[in-house]
Protein backbone atom coordinates (compact mmCIF):
# COMPACT_ATOMS: atom_id res chain seq x y z
CA UNK A 1 0.00 0.00 0.00
CA UNK A 2 1.26 3.61 -1.02
CA UNK A 3 -0.17 5.33 1.88
CA UNK A 4 1.65 8.86 0.78
CA UNK A 5 0.09 8.10 -3.13
CA UNK A 6 -3.01 7.67 -1.09
CA UNK A 7 -2.71 10.88 1.01
CA UNK A 8 -1.65 12.70 -1.85
CA UNK A 9 -4.46 11.78 -3.86
CA UNK A 10 -6.82 12.70 -0.86
CA UNK A 11 -5.19 16.08 -0.74
CA UNK A 12 -5.44 16.69 -4.44
CA UNK A 13 -9.16 16.31 -4.13
CA UNK A 14 -9.67 19.02 -1.00
CA UNK A 15 -9.88 16.35 1.84
CA UNK A 16 -9.44 18.93 4.89
CA UNK A 17 -9.06 16.16 7.35
CA UNK A 18 -6.18 14.29 5.31
CA UNK A 19 -4.65 17.68 3.94
CA UNK A 20 -4.27 18.45 8.25
CA UNK A 21 -3.09 15.14 8.28
CA UNK A 22 -0.36 15.58 5.92
CA UNK A 23 0.40 18.61 7.24
CA UNK A 24 0.80 17.30 10.85
CA UNK A 25 3.17 14.34 9.18
CA UNK A 26 5.40 17.01 7.31
CA UNK A 27 5.42 20.01 10.97
CA UNK A 28 6.61 17.00 13.02
CA UNK A 29 8.46 14.90 10.80
CA UNK A 30 6.18 11.57 10.90
CA UNK A 31 6.50 8.62 8.43
CA UNK A 32 5.51 9.24 5.73
CA UNK A 33 6.57 12.29 5.71
CA UNK A 34 9.25 11.92 3.62
CA UNK A 35 7.62 10.01 0.87
CA UNK A 36 4.79 12.88 0.41
CA UNK A 37 7.08 15.53 -0.60
CA UNK A 38 8.99 13.43 -2.57
CA UNK A 39 6.25 12.78 -4.38
CA UNK A 40 5.08 16.31 -4.58
CA UNK A 41 3.81 17.30 -8.50
CA UNK A 42 6.25 20.68 -8.16
CA UNK A 43 4.38 22.81 -11.28
CA UNK A 44 0.87 23.64 -9.07
CA UNK A 45 -1.64 25.83 -10.40
CA UNK A 46 -2.54 28.02 -7.35
CA UNK A 47 -1.40 31.28 -6.48
CA UNK A 48 0.44 31.96 -3.35
CA UNK A 49 0.36 35.11 -2.13
CA UNK A 50 2.84 36.46 0.97
CA UNK A 51 1.35 38.61 3.46
CA UNK A 52 4.11 40.77 5.81
CA UNK A 53 4.18 43.76 7.66
CA UNK A 54 5.19 45.07 11.14
CA UNK A 55 3.10 43.84 14.61
CA UNK A 56 -0.50 46.11 14.53
CA UNK A 57 -0.32 46.79 10.61
CA UNK A 58 -3.57 44.62 10.35
CA UNK A 59 -2.74 41.68 8.88
CA UNK A 60 -4.96 39.54 9.77
CA UNK A 61 -7.87 41.76 9.60
CA UNK A 62 -6.28 42.37 5.75
CA UNK A 63 -6.64 38.35 5.27
CA UNK A 64 -10.05 38.23 6.43
CA UNK A 65 -11.30 40.44 4.40
CA UNK A 66 -9.25 38.94 1.24
CA UNK A 67 -10.54 35.79 2.17
CA UNK A 68 -14.31 37.00 2.17
CA UNK A 69 -13.96 38.36 -1.08
CA UNK A 70 -12.42 35.50 -3.07
CA UNK A 71 -14.57 32.87 -1.20
CA UNK A 72 -17.59 35.21 -2.44
CA UNK A 73 -16.02 34.81 -5.79
CA UNK A 74 -16.43 31.10 -5.20
CA UNK A 75 -12.89 30.39 -4.84
CA UNK A 76 -10.97 28.37 -2.09
CA UNK A 77 -8.50 29.68 -0.04
CA UNK A 78 -5.68 28.31 2.36
CA UNK A 79 -4.10 30.14 5.37
CA UNK A 80 -0.97 29.73 6.58
CA UNK A 81 -0.59 31.95 9.59
CA UNK A 82 3.50 31.60 10.42
CA UNK A 83 4.09 32.64 14.10
CA UNK A 84 7.77 33.65 15.00
CA UNK A 85 7.03 33.29 18.50
CA UNK A 86 9.16 36.05 19.71
CA UNK A 87 8.49 36.79 23.27
CA UNK A 88 7.93 39.85 22.23
CA UNK A 89 4.45 39.45 20.40
CA UNK A 90 2.57 39.66 23.29
CA UNK A 91 -1.05 38.25 22.42
CA UNK A 92 -0.86 38.64 18.63
CA UNK A 93 -1.83 34.88 18.37
CA UNK A 94 -4.93 35.38 20.52
CA UNK A 95 -6.47 38.66 18.56
CA UNK A 96 -5.40 36.99 15.41
CA UNK A 97 -7.30 33.87 15.86
CA UNK A 98 -10.57 36.15 16.98
CA UNK A 99 -10.38 38.16 13.99
CA UNK A 100 -10.45 35.07 11.63
CA UNK A 101 -13.04 33.39 13.89
CA UNK A 102 -15.41 34.05 11.13
CA UNK A 103 -13.56 31.46 8.67
CA UNK A 104 -13.14 28.73 10.64
CA UNK A 105 -17.14 27.49 9.05
CA UNK A 106 -16.79 28.42 5.61
CA UNK A 107 -16.13 25.27 3.87
CA UNK A 108 -14.37 26.72 1.12
CA UNK A 109 -11.34 27.89 3.81
CA UNK A 110 -8.77 25.94 5.14
CA UNK A 111 -6.88 27.76 8.09
CA UNK A 112 -3.53 26.16 9.44
CA UNK A 113 -1.12 27.87 11.72
CA UNK A 114 2.37 27.58 12.11
CA UNK A 115 4.58 28.54 15.43
CA UNK A 116 8.39 28.75 14.52
CA UNK A 117 10.83 28.77 16.86
CA UNK A 118 14.15 30.70 16.12
CA UNK A 119 16.03 28.00 17.13
CA UNK A 120 18.32 25.46 15.28
CA UNK A 121 17.71 26.78 11.73
CA UNK A 122 14.22 24.96 12.10
CA UNK A 123 11.82 27.50 10.73
CA UNK A 124 12.43 27.65 7.07
CA UNK A 125 12.40 24.19 6.00
CA UNK A 126 9.11 23.46 7.64
CA UNK A 127 7.37 26.55 6.41
CA UNK A 128 8.62 25.64 2.64
CA UNK A 129 7.64 22.38 3.61
CA UNK A 130 4.03 23.19 4.40
CA UNK A 131 3.20 25.66 1.90
CA UNK A 132 4.34 22.79 -0.88
CA UNK A 133 1.61 20.70 0.38
CA UNK A 134 -0.65 22.97 0.44
CA UNK A 135 0.33 23.25 -3.13
CA UNK A 136 -0.88 20.01 -3.66
CA UNK A 137 -4.37 20.96 -2.43
CA UNK A 138 -6.91 22.38 -4.84
CA UNK A 139 -6.76 25.86 -3.76
CA UNK A 140 -7.35 28.83 -5.84
CA UNK A 141 -5.69 30.97 -3.53
CA UNK A 142 -2.55 30.35 -0.91
CA UNK A 143 -2.03 33.34 1.86
CA UNK A 144 0.78 33.47 4.18
CA UNK A 145 0.76 35.47 6.36
CA UNK A 146 4.07 36.29 8.75
CA UNK A 147 4.48 39.13 11.00
CA UNK A 148 8.13 40.90 9.52
CA UNK A 149 10.45 40.57 12.57
CA UNK A 150 14.44 39.59 11.49
CA UNK A 151 13.21 36.99 9.05
CA UNK A 152 15.07 36.71 5.58
CA UNK A 153 13.73 38.13 2.20
CA UNK A 154 14.03 34.53 0.80
CA UNK A 155 12.36 33.40 3.54
CA UNK A 156 8.51 35.37 2.93
CA UNK A 157 9.12 36.46 -0.79
CA UNK A 158 11.12 32.69 -2.20
CA UNK A 159 7.85 31.47 -0.86
CA UNK A 160 5.39 33.29 -2.36
CA UNK A 161 4.40 34.40 -6.20
CA UNK A 162 4.55 37.61 -5.02
CA UNK A 163 4.46 39.57 -1.52
CA UNK A 164 2.39 42.35 -0.05
CA UNK A 165 3.84 44.26 2.94
CA UNK A 166 1.37 45.81 4.68
CA UNK A 167 1.97 48.84 6.32
CA UNK A 168 0.19 52.11 8.53
CA UNK A 169 0.00 55.43 8.30
CA UNK A 170 2.35 56.26 11.08
CA UNK A 171 5.17 54.05 9.13
CA UNK A 172 5.58 57.12 7.67
CA UNK A 173 7.31 58.99 10.19
CA UNK A 174 10.26 56.62 8.93
CA UNK A 175 9.89 56.43 5.19
CA UNK A 176 13.00 57.92 4.79
CA UNK A 177 14.79 55.04 6.78
CA UNK A 178 13.03 51.91 4.37
CA UNK A 179 15.40 49.61 4.02
CA UNK A 180 16.39 48.36 0.79
CA UNK A 181 15.22 44.90 2.52
CA UNK A 182 11.88 45.62 1.89
CA UNK A 183 11.78 47.14 -1.50
CA UNK A 184 13.49 43.95 -2.24
CA UNK A 185 10.40 41.69 -0.56
CA UNK A 186 7.60 43.69 -1.65
CA UNK A 187 5.71 43.56 -5.01
CA UNK A 188 2.76 45.62 -3.75
CA UNK A 189 2.42 48.01 -0.78
CA UNK A 190 -0.82 48.28 1.19
CA UNK A 191 -1.57 50.99 3.87
CA UNK A 192 -3.85 49.81 5.57
CA UNK A 193 -5.71 51.99 8.31
CA UNK A 194 -5.52 54.18 5.53
CA UNK A 195 -8.34 56.15 7.18
CA UNK A 196 -6.30 57.87 9.70
CA UNK A 197 -4.15 60.63 9.59
CA UNK A 198 -1.49 60.81 7.20
CA UNK A 199 -2.32 58.52 5.04
CA UNK A 200 -1.77 60.42 1.90
CA UNK A 201 0.85 61.84 2.79
CA UNK A 202 3.03 58.63 3.79
CA UNK A 203 1.16 56.96 0.39
CA UNK A 204 2.85 59.87 -1.99
CA UNK A 205 6.13 59.53 -0.06
CA UNK A 206 6.49 55.66 -0.45
CA UNK A 207 5.64 56.24 -4.25
CA UNK A 208 8.30 58.42 -4.86
CA UNK A 209 10.75 56.15 -3.03
CA UNK A 210 9.09 53.40 -4.82
CA UNK A 211 9.34 54.56 -8.64
CA UNK A 212 13.28 54.98 -7.70
CA UNK A 213 13.41 51.28 -8.22
CA UNK A 214 13.44 49.07 -10.84
CA UNK A 215 10.36 46.85 -10.06
CA UNK A 216 6.94 48.80 -10.23
CA UNK A 217 5.48 48.54 -7.01
CA UNK A 218 2.26 49.47 -6.66
CA UNK A 219 0.75 51.95 -3.80
CA UNK A 220 -2.52 50.61 -2.45
CA UNK A 221 -4.39 51.94 0.48
CA UNK A 222 -7.22 50.00 2.73
CA UNK A 223 -9.21 50.39 5.65
CA UNK A 224 -9.47 45.96 6.17
CA UNK A 225 -12.54 46.32 8.73
CA UNK A 226 -14.26 48.03 6.72
CA UNK A 227 -13.62 46.38 4.05
CA UNK A 228 -12.72 49.14 2.03
CA UNK A 229 -9.58 48.82 -0.93
CA UNK A 230 -10.07 45.37 -0.70
CA UNK A 231 -11.72 45.11 -4.17
CA UNK A 232 -9.21 46.69 -5.65
CA UNK A 233 -6.14 44.79 -3.89
CA UNK A 234 -7.94 41.10 -4.89
CA UNK A 235 -7.46 42.51 -8.55
CA UNK A 236 -4.20 42.96 -7.74
CA UNK A 237 -3.55 39.89 -6.28
CA UNK A 238 -5.33 37.99 -9.39
CA UNK A 239 -3.49 39.34 -12.16
CA UNK A 240 -0.70 37.25 -14.15
CA UNK A 241 2.88 36.97 -12.78
CA UNK A 242 5.84 37.63 -14.44
CA UNK A 243 8.54 34.88 -13.38
CA UNK A 244 11.97 34.81 -14.97
CA UNK A 245 13.73 31.28 -15.73
CA UNK A 246 16.65 33.39 -13.63
CA UNK A 247 14.67 33.82 -10.28
CA UNK A 248 13.41 30.31 -10.88
CA UNK A 249 16.83 29.16 -10.41
CA UNK A 250 17.68 31.14 -8.05
CA UNK A 251 14.48 30.38 -5.43
CA UNK A 252 14.73 26.59 -6.08
CA UNK A 253 18.50 26.82 -4.91
CA UNK A 254 17.54 28.90 -1.81
CA UNK A 255 15.11 26.25 -1.11
CA UNK A 256 17.33 23.29 -1.56
CA UNK A 257 20.22 25.43 0.59
CA UNK A 258 17.75 25.05 2.97
CA UNK A 259 16.55 21.51 2.86
CA UNK A 260 19.80 19.91 2.67
CA UNK A 261 20.41 21.95 5.93
CA UNK A 262 17.41 20.55 7.74
CA UNK A 263 18.79 16.81 6.08
CA UNK A 264 22.21 17.16 7.56
CA UNK A 265 21.27 18.44 10.61
CA UNK A 266 18.45 15.42 10.78
CA UNK A 267 21.47 13.31 10.13
CA UNK A 268 23.44 14.12 13.30
CA UNK A 269 23.44 11.13 15.64
CA UNK A 270 21.51 13.17 18.41
CA UNK A 271 22.83 10.69 21.38
CA UNK A 272 26.07 10.21 19.86
CA UNK A 273 26.22 13.80 20.26
CA UNK A 274 25.42 14.15 23.72
CA UNK A 275 27.78 11.35 24.98
CA UNK A 276 30.82 13.12 23.29
CA UNK A 277 29.87 16.05 24.93
CA UNK A 278 29.71 14.11 28.27
CA UNK A 279 32.98 13.02 27.68
CA UNK A 280 34.50 16.45 26.54
CA UNK A 281 33.04 17.89 29.67
CA UNK A 282 34.71 15.00 31.79
CA UNK A 283 38.23 15.69 30.17
CA UNK A 284 37.26 19.91 31.08
CA UNK A 285 37.56 20.27 27.52
CA UNK A 286 34.90 23.38 27.01
CA UNK A 287 36.48 24.16 23.39
CA UNK A 288 33.40 23.93 21.26
CA UNK A 289 35.12 24.86 18.02
CA UNK A 290 37.66 21.88 18.47
CA UNK A 291 34.68 19.52 19.47
CA UNK A 292 32.21 20.23 16.59
CA UNK A 293 34.92 20.01 14.18
CA UNK A 294 35.86 16.67 15.64
CA UNK A 295 32.28 15.64 15.80
CA UNK A 296 32.21 15.95 12.18
CA UNK A 297 35.15 14.41 10.99
CA UNK A 298 34.12 11.28 13.03
CA UNK B 1 55.06 31.56 12.85
CA UNK B 2 51.42 30.78 15.01
CA UNK B 3 49.95 33.95 13.23
CA UNK B 4 46.47 33.01 15.26
CA UNK B 5 48.60 32.43 18.39
CA UNK B 6 50.22 36.05 18.43
CA UNK B 7 46.78 37.70 17.55
CA UNK B 8 45.30 35.60 20.46
CA UNK B 9 48.36 37.06 22.57
CA UNK B 10 47.03 40.88 21.52
CA UNK B 11 43.65 40.06 21.96
CA UNK B 12 44.20 39.10 25.42
CA UNK B 13 46.38 42.49 26.22
CA UNK B 14 43.67 44.59 25.47
CA UNK B 15 44.84 45.67 21.57
CA UNK B 16 41.87 46.95 19.87
CA UNK B 17 43.49 47.40 16.52
CA UNK B 18 44.40 43.09 16.75
CA UNK B 19 41.64 42.56 18.05
CA UNK B 20 38.83 44.52 15.46
CA UNK B 21 40.52 42.58 13.11
CA UNK B 22 40.13 39.08 14.56
CA UNK B 23 35.98 39.99 14.81
CA UNK B 24 36.61 40.92 11.03
CA UNK B 25 38.56 37.28 10.44
CA UNK B 26 35.72 35.55 12.51
CA UNK B 27 33.10 37.50 10.79
CA UNK B 28 34.00 36.93 7.26
CA UNK B 29 35.74 33.55 7.87
CA UNK B 30 38.93 34.78 6.81
CA UNK B 31 42.34 32.80 7.76
CA UNK B 32 42.92 31.98 10.51
CA UNK B 33 39.51 32.30 12.17
CA UNK B 34 39.63 28.75 12.25
CA UNK B 35 42.63 28.64 14.18
CA UNK B 36 41.78 31.61 16.43
CA UNK B 37 38.85 29.91 17.41
CA UNK B 38 40.06 26.44 18.13
CA UNK B 39 42.63 28.13 20.35
CA UNK B 40 40.60 30.21 22.56
CA UNK B 41 40.57 29.39 26.07
CA UNK B 42 36.86 29.02 27.05
CA UNK B 43 37.59 29.55 31.10
CA UNK B 44 36.99 33.85 30.45
CA UNK B 45 36.97 35.78 33.32
CA UNK B 46 35.02 38.81 32.24
CA UNK B 47 30.86 38.87 32.78
CA UNK B 48 28.64 38.33 29.59
CA UNK B 49 25.00 40.52 29.69
CA UNK B 50 22.53 39.92 27.66
CA UNK B 51 20.52 43.05 27.15
CA UNK B 52 17.14 42.49 24.90
CA UNK B 53 13.97 44.19 24.74
CA UNK B 54 11.52 44.93 21.72
CA UNK B 55 12.14 48.12 19.53
CA UNK B 56 11.69 51.28 21.18
CA UNK B 57 12.69 50.25 24.78
CA UNK B 58 15.36 52.46 24.85
CA UNK B 59 18.18 49.53 25.05
CA UNK B 60 21.31 51.60 23.63
CA UNK B 61 20.32 54.63 26.29
CA UNK B 62 20.28 52.13 28.55
CA UNK B 63 23.67 50.61 27.58
CA UNK B 64 25.24 54.04 27.05
CA UNK B 65 24.58 54.54 31.04
CA UNK B 66 25.74 51.37 31.76
CA UNK B 67 28.98 52.16 29.94
CA UNK B 68 29.73 55.18 31.66
CA UNK B 69 28.88 53.68 35.08
CA UNK B 70 31.26 51.09 34.81
CA UNK B 71 34.14 52.86 33.05
CA UNK B 72 33.84 55.65 35.66
CA UNK B 73 34.82 52.79 38.13
CA UNK B 74 37.74 52.14 36.06
CA UNK B 75 36.43 48.97 34.51
CA UNK B 76 36.61 47.49 30.69
CA UNK B 77 33.66 47.68 29.32
CA UNK B 78 32.92 45.98 25.03
CA UNK B 79 29.48 46.56 23.16
CA UNK B 80 28.30 44.33 20.62
CA UNK B 81 25.57 45.47 19.44
CA UNK B 82 23.42 42.84 17.05
CA UNK B 83 20.99 44.29 14.80
CA UNK B 84 19.08 41.33 13.20
CA UNK B 85 18.50 43.32 9.94
CA UNK B 86 14.87 42.74 9.44
CA UNK B 87 13.31 45.25 7.22
CA UNK B 88 11.08 46.69 9.91
CA UNK B 89 13.62 47.79 11.82
CA UNK B 90 13.43 51.54 10.37
CA UNK B 91 16.41 53.54 11.29
CA UNK B 92 17.36 52.05 14.64
CA UNK B 93 20.94 51.62 13.66
CA UNK B 94 20.91 55.14 12.74
CA UNK B 95 19.48 56.51 15.96
CA UNK B 96 21.95 54.21 18.56
CA UNK B 97 24.83 55.37 16.01
CA UNK B 98 23.59 58.38 17.64
CA UNK B 99 23.19 57.60 21.26
CA UNK B 100 26.35 55.71 21.46
CA UNK B 101 28.64 58.13 19.77
CA UNK B 102 29.96 59.92 23.60
CA UNK B 103 31.53 55.70 23.80
CA UNK B 104 33.77 56.28 20.60
CA UNK B 105 36.87 57.76 22.08
CA UNK B 106 36.56 56.04 25.31
CA UNK B 107 39.62 54.31 25.64
CA UNK B 108 38.28 51.56 27.95
CA UNK B 109 35.16 51.23 25.52
CA UNK B 110 34.64 49.02 22.81
CA UNK B 111 32.07 49.11 20.35
CA UNK B 112 31.37 46.68 17.25
CA UNK B 113 28.16 46.34 15.71
CA UNK B 114 26.83 43.08 13.89
CA UNK B 115 24.50 43.01 11.11
CA UNK B 116 23.07 39.70 11.08
CA UNK B 117 20.54 38.69 7.94
CA UNK B 118 17.71 35.97 9.06
CA UNK B 119 18.92 34.02 6.21
CA UNK B 120 20.93 30.94 6.13
CA UNK B 121 20.97 29.30 10.18
CA UNK B 122 24.03 31.66 9.62
CA UNK B 123 22.73 34.31 12.71
CA UNK B 124 23.61 32.46 16.17
CA UNK B 125 27.30 30.98 15.07
CA UNK B 126 28.84 34.04 14.21
CA UNK B 127 27.56 35.75 17.20
CA UNK B 128 28.55 33.12 19.72
CA UNK B 129 32.19 32.97 17.54
CA UNK B 130 32.43 36.68 18.18
CA UNK B 131 31.40 36.81 21.81
CA UNK B 132 33.84 34.00 22.13
CA UNK B 133 36.79 36.28 21.12
CA UNK B 134 35.32 39.13 22.95
CA UNK B 135 36.00 36.60 25.78
CA UNK B 136 39.74 36.47 25.07
CA UNK B 137 39.91 39.72 25.69
CA UNK B 138 40.27 41.63 28.97
CA UNK B 139 37.20 43.36 29.16
CA UNK B 140 35.46 43.46 33.06
CA UNK B 141 32.00 43.61 31.11
CA UNK B 142 30.85 42.05 28.16
CA UNK B 143 27.04 43.64 26.73
CA UNK B 144 25.43 42.38 23.74
CA UNK B 145 22.86 44.27 22.66
CA UNK B 146 19.64 42.89 20.48
CA UNK B 147 16.42 43.82 19.55
CA UNK B 148 14.02 41.08 20.72
CA UNK B 149 12.49 39.85 17.43
CA UNK B 150 11.59 36.46 16.61
CA UNK B 151 14.93 34.94 18.31
CA UNK B 152 15.10 31.96 20.68
CA UNK B 153 15.82 32.10 24.17
CA UNK B 154 19.05 30.44 23.34
CA UNK B 155 20.36 32.85 21.19
CA UNK B 156 20.09 35.88 23.60
CA UNK B 157 20.39 34.05 26.76
CA UNK B 158 22.39 31.02 26.03
CA UNK B 159 25.63 33.32 25.14
CA UNK B 160 25.08 35.65 28.31
CA UNK B 161 25.71 35.20 31.80
CA UNK B 162 23.28 37.68 32.92
CA UNK B 163 20.18 38.36 30.65
CA UNK B 164 18.29 41.95 31.03
CA UNK B 165 15.17 42.13 29.76
CA UNK B 166 14.35 46.33 28.71
CA UNK B 167 10.50 47.09 28.72
CA UNK B 168 8.53 50.45 28.53
CA UNK B 169 5.60 51.23 31.00
CA UNK B 170 3.31 50.71 28.19
CA UNK B 171 4.59 46.92 27.53
CA UNK B 172 1.82 47.10 30.76
CA UNK B 173 -0.99 47.07 28.82
CA UNK B 174 -0.14 43.64 27.36
CA UNK B 175 1.04 42.01 30.47
CA UNK B 176 -1.15 39.39 30.92
CA UNK B 177 -0.29 37.95 27.36
CA UNK B 178 3.42 38.06 28.44
CA UNK B 179 4.70 34.30 26.81
CA UNK B 180 6.30 32.24 28.79
CA UNK B 181 9.58 32.80 26.56
CA UNK B 182 9.96 36.29 28.61
CA UNK B 183 10.65 34.18 31.70
CA UNK B 184 12.75 32.00 30.05
CA UNK B 185 15.31 34.62 29.13
CA UNK B 186 14.94 37.29 31.81
CA UNK B 187 17.19 37.01 34.89
CA UNK B 188 16.46 40.87 35.68
CA UNK B 189 13.52 43.13 34.25
CA UNK B 190 14.05 46.65 33.93
CA UNK B 191 11.21 49.36 33.08
CA UNK B 192 13.06 51.88 31.47
CA UNK B 193 11.36 54.99 30.65
CA UNK B 194 9.65 54.42 34.05
CA UNK B 195 8.80 58.78 34.33
CA UNK B 196 6.22 57.69 32.08
CA UNK B 197 2.56 57.32 33.26
CA UNK B 198 1.97 53.75 34.48
CA UNK B 199 5.31 52.53 35.36
CA UNK B 200 4.60 51.54 38.85
CA UNK B 201 1.33 49.45 37.95
CA UNK B 202 3.31 47.66 35.40
CA UNK B 203 5.93 46.90 38.14
CA UNK B 204 3.48 45.80 40.46
CA UNK B 205 1.91 43.28 38.18
CA UNK B 206 4.92 42.20 36.30
CA UNK B 207 6.42 41.35 40.13
CA UNK B 208 3.49 39.35 40.63
CA UNK B 209 3.90 37.37 37.56
CA UNK B 210 7.13 37.26 38.04
CA UNK B 211 6.99 35.84 41.48
CA UNK B 212 4.72 32.83 40.39
CA UNK B 213 7.89 31.73 38.59
CA UNK B 214 10.54 29.29 39.90
CA UNK B 215 13.49 31.81 39.48
CA UNK B 216 13.87 34.66 41.76
CA UNK B 217 13.72 37.65 38.97
CA UNK B 218 13.95 41.63 40.18
CA UNK B 219 11.89 44.06 38.05
CA UNK B 220 14.14 47.37 38.28
CA UNK B 221 12.66 51.11 36.65
CA UNK B 222 15.46 53.34 35.55
CA UNK B 223 15.07 56.58 33.06
CA UNK B 224 18.13 56.09 31.00
CA UNK B 225 18.35 59.11 29.65
CA UNK B 226 18.52 60.74 33.27
CA UNK B 227 20.58 58.19 34.28
CA UNK B 228 17.99 57.33 37.13
CA UNK B 229 17.99 53.17 38.74
CA UNK B 230 21.18 53.00 36.75
CA UNK B 231 23.38 52.39 39.81
CA UNK B 232 20.70 49.79 41.44
CA UNK B 233 21.14 48.29 37.75
CA UNK B 234 24.66 48.09 37.94
CA UNK B 235 24.99 46.84 41.34
CA UNK B 236 22.61 43.35 40.00
CA UNK B 237 24.60 43.29 37.44
CA UNK B 238 28.00 42.68 39.44
CA UNK B 239 26.37 40.30 41.96
CA UNK B 240 28.00 36.85 41.18
CA UNK B 241 26.10 34.22 39.10
CA UNK B 242 25.34 31.27 39.98
CA UNK B 243 25.56 28.52 37.42
CA UNK B 244 24.63 24.98 37.53
CA UNK B 245 26.73 22.28 35.71
CA UNK B 246 23.48 20.86 34.03
CA UNK B 247 23.08 24.35 32.48
CA UNK B 248 26.85 24.91 31.61
CA UNK B 249 25.68 21.25 29.66
CA UNK B 250 22.59 22.34 28.38
CA UNK B 251 24.57 25.71 27.27
CA UNK B 252 27.59 23.73 25.62
CA UNK B 253 25.47 21.18 23.42
CA UNK B 254 23.44 24.21 22.04
CA UNK B 255 26.47 25.98 21.01
CA UNK B 256 28.06 22.51 19.88
CA UNK B 257 24.23 22.08 17.94
CA UNK B 258 24.94 25.32 16.09
CA UNK B 259 28.42 25.28 15.27
CA UNK B 260 28.36 21.83 14.03
CA UNK B 261 25.55 23.56 11.66
CA UNK B 262 27.94 25.56 10.76
CA UNK B 263 30.71 23.61 9.71
CA UNK B 264 28.09 21.50 7.55
CA UNK B 265 27.10 24.11 5.85
CA UNK B 266 30.64 24.81 5.10
CA UNK B 267 31.21 22.00 4.37
CA UNK B 268 28.42 22.02 1.13
CA UNK B 269 30.32 22.49 -2.06
CA UNK B 270 28.49 25.47 -3.81
CA UNK B 271 29.86 25.16 -7.32
CA UNK B 272 28.59 21.61 -7.17
CA UNK B 273 25.04 22.86 -5.88
CA UNK B 274 24.86 24.88 -8.87
CA UNK B 275 26.13 22.44 -11.13
CA UNK B 276 23.40 20.21 -10.05
CA UNK B 277 20.44 22.11 -9.52
CA UNK B 278 21.32 23.53 -13.66
CA UNK B 279 21.41 19.81 -14.17
CA UNK B 280 17.95 19.28 -12.27
CA UNK B 281 16.12 21.76 -14.15
CA UNK B 282 17.54 20.90 -16.99
CA UNK B 283 15.88 17.81 -16.62
CA UNK B 284 12.65 20.45 -15.53
CA UNK B 285 12.84 18.23 -12.20
CA UNK B 286 11.72 20.38 -9.67
CA UNK B 287 10.93 18.40 -6.66
CA UNK B 288 13.16 19.80 -4.88
CA UNK B 289 13.29 17.47 -1.80
CA UNK B 290 14.14 14.72 -4.23
CA UNK B 291 17.08 16.86 -5.13
CA UNK B 292 18.15 17.55 -1.75
CA UNK B 293 18.27 14.38 -0.60
CA UNK B 294 20.00 12.55 -3.49
CA UNK B 295 23.04 15.57 -3.51
CA UNK B 296 23.30 14.95 0.16
CA UNK B 297 23.71 11.25 -0.29
CA UNK B 298 26.20 12.03 -3.44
Amino acid sequence: MNTHLSILSEVKQGNYKILARALTFVENNIAPADQILKNLNPHSENLVIGITGPPGAGKSTLVNAITNHFTAANKRVAILAIDPTSPFNFGSLLGDRIRMAAQFNNPKVFIRSLATRGALGGISAKTIEMVDVLKASNFDIILIETVGVGQSEVEIAGLADKTIVVLVPESGDEVQHIKSGLMEIADCFVINKADRDGADTFANNLKKIVHQGLKSIPVLKTVADKNTGVTELCKWILKPVEMTNERKVHLFAEKAWRIIQNQKMMAVDKKRLQENIQAALVKNDFNVYRFAEEFVKL
